[in-house]
């Protein structure tokens, strides 16, 4: 991908109240993927959870977080699944990789 | 932390020669949160690591880059545990949280 582009950087811990948050997680992985403007997502968790999708514009971005059933599944995690988290919108200035 | 500030996402994927790195890593963020303009490190890893450091400014990204053991650092890296890795150097344009 070639900057300048967008990045989410979505932060997490979660609660112990575990029950359908991969399901969930899975499901909203699947349908950003479809989303207009989205460009790739990568994601690990060890104590706390990164995911960091990356985005063509911030009106993508913004189209996104207001999309019904990611609006739903964001009311669950406050309520079930997230001790916290944190969200931060960034512009990606710049990137260069390594290969073997 | 209030924005602007920048962010640098660095994804990787290990190769299977694992020996030292744990130690490496370690002794990497040891340095990086000594830094002028450090200011938090984030990171994860499954099957790929996320590891994401927060600064004031680019030009103390540039100078972290550049220090010296850190340089060394790159090298081992590129020579022995990266089977590859991605650099985006990012401008943090906003941020909210949820806590419990």
């Amino acid at each position: 991908m070639k900057p300048p582009y967008f990045a989410v950087i979505f932060t997490s811990i979660l609660t112990e109240e575990t029950q359908n948050y991969n399901e969930m997680a899975m499901e909203m992985e699947r349908l950003a993927r479809k989303q207009e403007g989205f460009l790739e997502m990568e994601t690990a968790r060890n104590d706390i959870g990164i995911t960091i999708s990356y985005w063509k514009s911030l009106s993508s971005i913004e189209k996104w977080k207001k999309n019904f059933a990611h609006a739903k599944a964001q009311e669950l995690g406050k309520e079930k699944w997230y001790q916290s988290y944190r969200v931060r919108i960034c512009k990606v200035e710049k990137e260069y990789d390594f290969k073997r």
